[in-house]
């Protein structure tokens, strides 16, 4: 610091170095991950090995205290080339679960989960087939020798998709499922097939690049023992499989779907009737509030079907969006009366119910909205 | 590929010492920035200069290409490194904006705002006083030679504390306020001071670390000339400022702030009163759905009676929430109607109405949920 002050240009020339060494760092790294992405192709291990990201931040973790660097700096850095790493792993392909594997069918997979999946399988070694909508005239054919027939098709097609299959499937086949509803579709598969059923139900949309860190809902069908490998294979991709009752799971996706999107889809609908100026909001929003619009704004991005068909599909769904609607009711009088007294009681109320929880979450998304800010000022927007 | 396959150990052996040597560069961009802070602070550069930081972004991102690395890779590391260097341009202080500068006198500077923005002054050369609750038998003394006096006391307060004010300030001092709702507390400084006035609303929660890259709102009160070296202070903070006129902000406010904050809490009422298993939830949940519980949760952490107020004081959110909460109701009508194609036609309205924005919040969001689901197995939770 007694040295002569450096001039702005050459200390930003030096930045520019070191930032460049981080390119070349990043492309070193890269050609190590595909090497071992081969290596984990051939011998089968997971992509996503928990303990092996655990142990390799906190010793990165330490080294950073020990540099003077933030601990938290190194994380994020090392979580973000990660994820990167998780997607090219799969580039090599997978390691199939079976040492001989039968043909998969998957009936819809023009869809885009069902391309999804059908491309996970076709790099785990599996011979992949389709049945679209045009297809039923050649079910039977592409259909025999089936090992694994997974119906991937709008949840109002799927219990009459099931019962079309019917009779066309070789007897020892697995009949699984992807639907976000769970107890129609199992009970139609069991009716429809006598052989191993399951229900599965990937928590992510078709737009993920991986399936690693993705969580997997298993309600269980028939001869758990039989589909075994299917959950092998979703392993190998990096899914983390949860098993719940169907009835559960159904009651959990009306709350966590259908209200949800519905709610959503009324605040879009609100902005339009009042007619907002969504140019001078986005100009005055915190980072919160433009959060809240782009996740407004993503859903109307997106199929209308689909989401017609998640909130429609689901009763439960209606019935919770009735009470909603009257606790909204409710709380509108508490605020035209004035009664802050009261609003602050129920504040503390719910903070008691949601208990250690919402602290937690007040820093995950501090540290969500901390990454939102750093975008600011992006290319294309 | 022909060699023979390394083990692998051999192979993470090797991915670490790559990381341990992305430690070392960290540490040395560290040193680096601290030099060029040091030269901002003395030469008064502000700490965000947007073009610096867009041109560095494209010549990384063109290196990135040509070594088959990711761009938006390395672009998401260097957003997320250029944060932390934000900060740490503030630590060997700011340039002051004023050669000769006058006390800045924080009036709720216990509170956490006001302690923020009186560190902020207080690194930047300025002499800081503290006017809080208990201090008012000794006002006159704590305002003597005021060149500023900056009011950040709760928005019920505001008013009151501006009215008692008048008389107790040096006749040309700025008398300015941090408070979200605009138009009261002007009209209060215009009646209190006959000096420069000037409102100001920073857009973003008092734990943020820096204000670079934050948008503060002015509103135009009296002799703006007299108070731009106050604007000047923000900008070379990293401040982004927007002018807006105090009844739209106001308006703005009750939309972004009042109804979303109110929606939130009945959805947690909701939740509350559903007694939701958030275990079994957030097991269950999809990324999205995870960061709205989160963002649910969050408020909840918060202070009640800043929610109270900012609800409460809002006339228009009242309104605002009473056209929601009909609307919400019409649209559960056409849920229990079963009226699929009339809420398609909807969705597609929406949609128009959000142009081509949906299409950038979708790109901007699924960005932000991939790095939610890059802190999946993150320590503490």
């Amino acid at each position: 610091m007694s040295d002569p002050t450096p001039d702005l240009d050459d200390l930003r020339r030096q930045i520019d170095t070191v930032d460049t060494r981080l390119v070349a760092l990043l492309a070193e790294r890269r050609d190590l991950v595909a090497q071992v992405a081969q290596y984990k192709s051939i011998h089968g291990i997971p992509v996503y090995v928990p303990e092996r990201e655990a142990a390799l931040l906190a010793a990165r973790r330490t080294e950073a205290a020990q540099a003077g660097v933030s601990p938290d700096l190194i994380e994020d850095l090392l979580r973000r080339i990660m994820r990167e790493s998780y997607s090219a792993e799969g580039e090599t392909g997978y390691r199939c679960a079976l040492t001989d594997p039968r043909p998969v069918v998957i009936v819809g997979g023009g869809g885009a989960m069902g391309s999804l999946l059908g491309d996970l399988f076709n790099r785990s070694g599996f011979t992949v087939r389709i049945l679209e909508t045009g297809d039923w005239d050649r079910a039977e054919s592409i259909l025999t020798g089936a090992g694994l027939v997974l119906v991937s098709v709008p949840i109002a097609a799927t219990v009459p998709v099931i019962q079309r299959l019917q009779g066309l499937l070789p007897a020892d086949a697995i009949l699984a499922d992807v639907t976000s509803r769970k107890a129609d579709a199992l009970a139609a598969m069991l009716a429809a097939h006598a052989g191993p059923v399951l229900g599965l139900h990937p928590m992510c949309g078709p737009t993920t690049a991986t399936l690693a860190k993705q969580v997997v809902v298993r309600c269980l069908g028939r001869d758990e023992a039989a589909s075994g490998w299917v959950l092998d294979q979703f392993q190998i991709w990096g899914a983390s499989i949860v098993d719940t009752d169907a009835a559960v799971h159904d009651w959990a996706m009306a709350r966590i779907q259908a209200l949800r999107h519905f709610a959503t889809f009324v605040y879009g609908v609100h902005l339009q009737e009042e007619d907002a100026d969504l140019a001078a909001m986005l100009e005055l929003s915190s980072p919160i509030y433009r959060l809240e619009l782009a996740m407004t704004g993503r859903l109307f991005a997106q199929d209308p079907g689909l989401y017609t068909d998640i909130i429609f599909d689901s009763a439960e769904g209606l019935e919770e969006a009735e009470r909603f609607r009257d606790r909204f009711a409710a709380a509108v009088e508490m605020y035209r009366s004035g009664d802050r007294e009261g609003f602050r009681r129920r504040f503390r109320d719910v903070r008691e119910w949601f208990g250690p929880v919402a602290e937690e979450f007040l820093a995950e998304s501090s540290v969500l909205l901390a990454q939102a800010g750093d975008r600011v000022g992006r290319k294309g927007r």
